[in-house]
């Protein structure tokens, strides 16, 4: 496998995480304290959300912290699931007054990155989606996402717009839910700098297989920029550390991630908030780096041999061989 | 069908919904602004959550309102979700000095109900579970739940004691998930006040058939102390209006709380974020009554007729007949 | 909504349904009583499998049938999924031999679709997937699906190919899964003739709203070729009667077939194991007329409204006061 | 750990697999080339089907073979999930002409299992459940189901009943769905030797985590008597090779076997249609070993202070070490 990869974190897995039962389970942290947290973990980027991790204000900042502690910006998300504005729906909106506020937060967020020194913004609109039955006129929600999007990718083509698709949650259903809808709609947005982001819990949440899910970003364009990495049971995004689950799907993946070509960051997008932040990262780190320290041992032909087999119990005797001590 | 049921709702579905993503969707409200929208619900009774939706300084004022719009209180919760203190764990945590303060929470909710002139305790240990594995000695937890619950059962005798059981959420595991597990559980406090708070959207989510659950909780120990009604997709707690999802089922769990004499409140625990909130719980109450007058133009002998035959082709031709205008 | 709408129904669910505990739970049926029982059950067209429906052999006397009892031809599928030389892949396989069989049992069912009088194949490669981590090879599979559909759809371009995508089973993981990857898919293949077909319960399997999904067929190429309806719970594909289970999402559907033009048959895909067969299919199809019905009363402008508003509470007060008596 | 364990398979795994798309993926085997499959796969035990695999008229023959092959007898199932009188439920079917069947049925099993040598029936009652609601009078069944099973304990006290519990499949709900509604129902039968089969991949399906549930077991009545391993995703009862999904999960439970004192065998109930029958038995059990030595480099106290300190990350990393090379 390629000697090395790089982590990264999404910076609110450094902060104080809540739920619907409680809003924060640990203590609010400032930037400063965050990024101290970032220096311990093992990690070369981040991932921000504007408005909420970063803002016009606080960039420069931030920018501090980024330089002192050598850290890199990721990706940056427009705060299109957090904003009560949003709460029915951004870049699908039947309002037009709250569409063109949804197009603002991207052009604001594209310039933060750019800013931050980052080029890939992160589109992940989890209000736009629907809880009812006869509650959305899907059509018009497509048709204008479409159209959204490729005017926030016209406003910078330097800078790429991953598009984080999530089957559920906030709304009981999400229209970019899947790996292959987010493609259709990149096919049908048709700009170079318009891709996906892969969460490996959302593509579990999916019952996508992650490997086949990567298989098909690269097929179907080339378009994978970022993948997010976690682990869940597939009933819910429960953000779990790495290799918490999914043993054999997880090797699997990441010997696709290498497979397709990607080169990008490892986003981790976990959600310690019974644990220690730093010691759950820098754990799931090491799962992945044992895992690849594996995959190395059985070697990409003799991997290559097993695809084309298709022989389960045989893979699985030289997996077992090669992970066991 | 008996000719009338009593609503109620949880107090928090008045006011202002949150989740991982958005700590409020809607504005705080003060108490009286809640009892205001209660008091045009359609409901007779409310819910509360000890610490939170009342305390012991304002027990005066929370009763002097429901005094003042006629409203009951149908139950209490401890609040053994919500508090930092039991993030890890309440009823069954391993620290000594935990549970005790678990003890605390339960009694002191004890005494605020009969305040309120309430005498239904609901024991939701949300935090009661575990996420990893290697986490948790479960028999070491088994075993002081039960001990915690007959403490906490012989405080007050004249008050009831029921477990509001719950699949999963916030943690990935419950301990007391299913209504079997809860009347395992009931059977082993082996007090006559402790019995199951059953959440129609908690069956669901449990794969369980709430008509079934209903049947159990009759046949072990006659053990139903309330009802939670609202629907859900099955893969999480979504808590969406009573009538949205399911049709037959719905039918079905409403005629088995009448067959086996369930004659509490059909208390309302749904999350209308998105939607007014006194509009969603009337016409989640209109739902029901209008399923219930379509059960009684049915009639119980044909309903049982139809247990007793198993045909479900003609029960559906029968509950269509009696349905649709 | 329109007038009237055509049922068909698969001739299997008029046979001897079996499972991998009991191979038939009724009595093997002949062709002639199978079409005897079509003719009670309210139907206008049946849907094949080729090779043990109908056969080169025995087309001559299933044409017979038809003309008899005034049956159409819906549509025909290739036998892809129930062959043992498929069990590992059709469309998809490693072994060029297997598909070359493939290619030519979809020539096959292509030529005895037009003996019978019908347009439309059904592809349905249930076989095609993976049930284990590192058992396939996703790109290899992916291209060479396109290179065998594009051929296929060559061989007579009057002849309309369906993919009916299915999220699982009998694999643990699908190919083509998803009304989106079916979509990727066609666009793929390219061709006019290959489109998809929307089985309700496969698209309530893969948590996709079929009303959305019906959306995005006509949006991304005006694809849908072929609806099968029944119900199921999300887990599995237990091919239920209509109404069953969904009843909201039920009338969804209904209304979106029409809004986007559909005018195929809604073909009857259930698995009265456990009832008498004929009864199974009428009575699915009297809880569609009695939807459509009360879909009629709401009218098409207030559904729109509803659309447009998109206030779940006060719809479900609309199609309540316009279903219930 | 406890050195040695006994495994064994369903002898059905060694035959000819199936499923509703068809009868046989495989060819089928005589009894004696089943035999001298297992005589290869590495295991002590087989369970057999009454009337299926073992019938009064070669129970002879099938004693020969196993002591040809010095194969002990696990457990015998009576065969009511497979023969037409039961497809609506056997032991709490509404006419009592087919639960005498049933009776008669598990009667005659027992009788088999002690020709055999055997001492276990394991009752799983496939087709006990229901499809769609209104179609059964729950308290009804649950009632008759405790008498059946108190007569069959009755019949032979010295053969123990193990309570095959199954979340659904082949009805969408099973009665005895669960480890706790097994125990709820054990309690109530009251015969010591009525006990649960805990299946893994069954508990997976039941969202149960099989550790807890081996607790559950030990605690309410130790009442664990025979343990089915495999492994599946959490959708259905897929069958497949041990590890190859669940990787901390497995080795989570297989510690609980031992810690709660499990002694019995570990049979294999695994569905290899599209492999090799022996090696996928062979390598199921060679991950059980590797998995099971990595458990004793950590050593039973590391891992008891595990689940006293419940941090996840930390368990981890001291997995982590102990597991991979």
């Amino acid at each position: 496998m390629k000697k090395d990869i790089k982590f990264a974190a999404a910076i609110s897995a450094l902060g104080n995480p809540g739920d619907r039962f409680m809003s924060g389970y640990k203590e609010d942290l400032t930037a400063g304290e965050m990024f101290a947290l970032a220096a311990q973990a093992g990690i070369d980027g981040l991932e921000f959300v504007y408005g909420r991790d970063v803002t016009d204000e606080n960039a420069g900042e931030i920018k501090g912290y980024m330089d002192k502690y050598g850290l890199r910006c990721c990706d940056v998300l427009p705060n299109l699931f957090g904003r009560k504005e949003f709460i029915k729906g951004s870049i699908s909106s039947r309002y037009p007054v709250t569409v063109d506020k949804a197009r603002e937060e991207i052009r604001r967020t594209i310039d933060i990155t750019k800013r931050l020194g980052g080029s890939l913004v992160n589109i992940w609109p989890g209000q736009d989606g629907y809880d009812y039955p006869f509650e959305s006129d899907y059509l018009k929600a497509w048709e204008l996402m479409i159209e959204v999007l490729q005017e926030a990718a016209d406003y910078d083509p330097a800078v790429r717009l991953g598009l984080e698709y999530k089957f559920k949650e906030p709304r009981v259903h999400s229209y970019i839910s899947t790996v292959a809808k987010s493609l259709l709609l990149c096919n049908a947005v048709d700009r170079p700098n318009v891709g996906v982001i892969l969460d490996i819990g959302h593509a579990i949440l999916a019952y996508e297989n992650a490997a086949e899910s990567l298989a098909l970003a690269k097929m179907f364009g080339d378009r994978l920029f970022l993948l997010h990495i976690n682990d869940t049971r597939p009933d819910w995004d429960w953000d779990l550390n790495v290799g918490s689950v999914h043993f054999l799907d997880t090797l699997e993946w990441l010997y696709w991630a290498d497979k397709t070509g990607y080169d990008g960051y490892y986003t981790l997008d976990i959600w310690p908030a019974r644990m220690d932040t730093v010691e759950a990262i820098r754990e799931s780190i090491e799962w992945i780096k044992a895992m690849r320290r594996a995959l190395d041992r059985i070697g990409g032909t003799a991997i290559e041999n097993m695809l084309r087999e298709g022989n389960p119990a045989r893979a699985m005797k030289i997996i077992r061989e090669a992970v066991f001590r």
